[in-house]
């Protein structure tokens, strides 16, 4: 298998969740990848949506890439939803842009930029407006797969992280991580919100609050009321939310699900992190170096990585026993049919 | 039984749609009795959901009550969620005022007043979205639920049928059915809009463009993408989606279920209609009559009747064996226990 399924379970019902959030935190200069510009990150999470539900970003001018050229990892969720006909619901954590599509609101306003040391209004109003989502859907589905587009969210992810006392590295969307953009960024934070490394640790909805962005809280919340098997789908964004989770003391039913090109990142410590905090890990390889696409192959080359859930798309491709070779044939063929955009 | 069950199916995972709207024709003097005041049926729809997902109307000041003083129908709702364990989810088909719980934005734009005969910007859109979600939600839910809170909505109904060729006599959250009001309004917007009875038998989108409700095509679009046991949970507002739905040739598994109290009022042709164009129907009699509170008392006296999806939320109660007497001694309990607003 080019990703192991579920050692003992095959759910019957499952379900895509993609989280969709802005923080200003995108808009500072070099720190994201998920965007043609800072400025047009703000456009990124509804595109990805758009992308995933119809094959086509309806709210981009021009194809959902990044700087490189490298496609959006909603791509991958596209072709994993065609494959599978498992049904995807978007959640508007925070949001510049709406999506076109229908999405669900949680009254969540979009994250402030974390050197502000205010990052996030009312965690845990948003918290519980999840929790209450999550015990809705957890009546209806046995298995949710819960992904997200935050531009900006792994420096977030590395401040909740140093909040709550972890030396979690993240990843990038960039081939070469700003690593001292997003430290002097969390380090400004902690500063204008009093905090240290730790300080937060029997409160990680502050630490949100100082640090995070509003996805996280709305992952977190909907894995409390859900109640049935989730698996997170993403990086080290998603490492953070585990973070959080662990600190609020849930016991759940959670693993999470990345792609290969993050557990391999050497500037981030993706499975040192699950390893620790002792949530099973599914990884998975696309193998885009076999991709007759230039876009795809830049993946193997460290850009763009994961998002959108790709990791946990990929994860449910092979679940329903798709193989490596039809999901990444299924990309291609979502990739050429998007990347000149219909509405432009 | 206190209503009849399905005759050959139990549902395993059942599943409640709320539909909120507002449209500008509420506000017509007289014609609306969901609310205190016409002002206030803005805050009807968002008040409605939050009673039914939390047991409190939230944003209201005052208890959620009709000027005569009868509770909406949003407890009996409550009541069969409490009961039956059955989610809901709440879908803004066009709303001024946004509930504070979670929902799905449909990107939908309130109604305006159907003297106007522009009454619906871009009905084929918001269908389409519709449509789309329902193809998620049939993916998860095998029998699924819709109801509405559209103040103003018998009036639109009323609209879409005559314009449609059907005369259909709709309902009122009134004792005494306003029918004059409804008539003037629907004709003065045929006029406006330049159509007739019937003239747009073969057109119905375009019928709830000129005199109809964001609610209706998001109903509509629904039933065209769930592809499951759908049951339409309301009065002769709901008959109106039905006769949509036959104008527009869908086959689906549609029944509709309501109260007593539509389906005996003389001057409203609920079974008529649902005879005739060939529709199951159900009919739920909460026996209020036995009631210890007067304010539902009330509504064997023919206040409000209907809505939020109380005939379906009695059916769905049913459905899964509660008993008459159960139920009313639930909805007697979630009114009084919210008939003191605890946030005012």
């Amino acid at each position: 298998m080019w990703v192991d399924p579920f050692p003992d379970f095959t759910p019957e019902k499952p379900l895509f969740i993609c989280i969709l959030a802005n923080t200003g935190t995108a808009r500072i200069p070099n720190i994201s990848a998920a965007g043609k510009s800072p400025g047009l990150t703000d456009y990124t999470p509804a595109a990805d949506a758009e992308l995933v539900e119809t094959g086509n970003a309806i709210s981009l001018k021009e194809p959902a890439m990044c700087p490189s050229g490298a496609p959006t990892p909603a791509v991958l969720t596209r072709a994993s939803v065609l494959l599978t006909g498992i049904p995807c619901i978007y959640i508007d954590a925070g949001l510049n842009v709406k999506p076109k599509v229908p999405f669900v609101d949680m009254n969540a306003r979009p994250g402030q930029d974390i050197r502000t040391g205010k990052a996030v209004a009312d965690p845990v109003g948003i918290y519980e407006n999840a929790c209450m989502l999550g015990k809705s859907i957890g009546k209806l589905s046995d298995c949710v797969i819960i992904g997200e587009s935050v531009p900006g969210g792994t420096t977030t992810a590395l401040g909740v992280m140093r909040a709550l006392g972890y030396d979690g590295r993240v990843s990038s969307s960039f081939p070469d991580n700003p690593v001292g953009i997003k430290e002097a960024a969390v380090n400004e934070g902690m500063n204008n919100a009093g905090i240290s490394f730790g300080s937060l640790e029997n409160d990680p909805l502050r630490a949100v609050q100082c640090l995070g962005d509003p996805m996280m809280p709305v992952a977190a919340g909907l894995v409390d009321g859900l109640g049935v098997n989730t698996v997170l789908a993403g990086g080290t964004q998603m490492v953070s939310v585990l973070t959080i989770i662990k600190a609020l003391g849930l016991e759940r039913d959670v693993s999470i699900a990345t792609t290969s090109y993050v557990a391999n990142d050497p500037t981030a410590n993706f499975s040192e992190m699950t390893d620790m905090l002792g949530f099973r890990a599914y990884v998975a390889d696309p193998g885009f170096g076999a991709s007759r696409v230039k876009g795809l192959k830049m993946y193997e080359k460290g850009d763009v990585k994961e998002g959108v859930g790709a990791g946990g798309a990929m994860f449910a491709a092979a679940m329903k026993g798709i193989s490596r070779k039809e999901f990444r044939e299924k990309v291609e063929e979502v990739y050429e049919s998007t990347s000149v955009n219909k509405n432009s």
